[in-house]
């Protein structure tokens, strides 16, 4: 029986999506769950490591593999608060991970936009959960810069 | 006046690939140039960090932006020696690098496959240049896999 659901773990990935904001990071936040407990957290770091690879789905992968000591992540799901980018959707091909759920729909620089079939041919994916919560920040936090 | 050549520059990324032969990982190279100089040199450590993401461009993304001290790459020039992978390719998208330079194809994996145009419209993409002795050490290396 799953004790957490996947609400609690998209939650979790808001949070982290709120550390960015907090951080003046484009608030877009990731957890990865490996047999029901988080074994990795991360959110955009682009500005303060100086970057454009540090998006939040890139650390979450690089701790989670550190964390298991395993290139591939089949057992795993990524909850991301934003919709991959082609970069960070091309990781995740290659991590082979099993889900990938993510919350707000990225239109503009959303993986869906460049090729639909980017991510693993074994990879599940789910949409939509929290998606309100998860656009607000973003739109915040545009609205915010342009004060 | 130029006082090194592209030809200079993608022998430089091939002696990278033939480092990450020589350890054992699928030998691809990379090198990125500022005003003529070389700036980062890396090649794929995905073995070696037991990272997915590790690949030579993202790693010399990496460093070049540490280097230069900025996140963007316009100014620069990547040489690497086969086509980048999406996920690389969505890298080299963000940072807005100036040229990208790859010798061997990759029919299979290349950016190409999944969408031609994803790299940043600014780029300027060249190739071609060196490619049948990076092919060739791509060839060795999954034929010595097999034996």
């Amino acid at each position: 029986m799953d004790l957490y659901t996947h609400e609690y773990f998209m939650n979790e990935a808001l949070k982290q999506a709120k550390i960015a904001f907090e951080e003046g990071e484009i608030p877009v936040g990731a957890v990865i769950v490996s047999k029901n407990r988080i074994i990795a957290k991360a959110y955009n770091q682009t500005e303060r490591l100086n970057d454009v690879t540090a998006h939040a789905e890139m650390l979450a992968i690089t701790a989670a593999a550190n964390g298991l000591g395993a290139k591939y992540l089949n057992d795993c799901r990524l909850y991301v608060t934003l919709e991959p980018c082609p970069m960070c959707a091309g990781a995740l091909f290659w991590s082979q991970i099993g889900e990938v759920h993510f919350a707000a729909s990225d239109t503009k620089r959303g993986f869906r936009k460049s090729n639909p079939a980017m991510l693993h041919p074994k990879t599940q994916v789910f949409s939509g959960m929290m998606a309100e919560q998860a656009e607000k920040l973003v739109l915040d936090f545009f609205r915010k810069l342009r004060e």
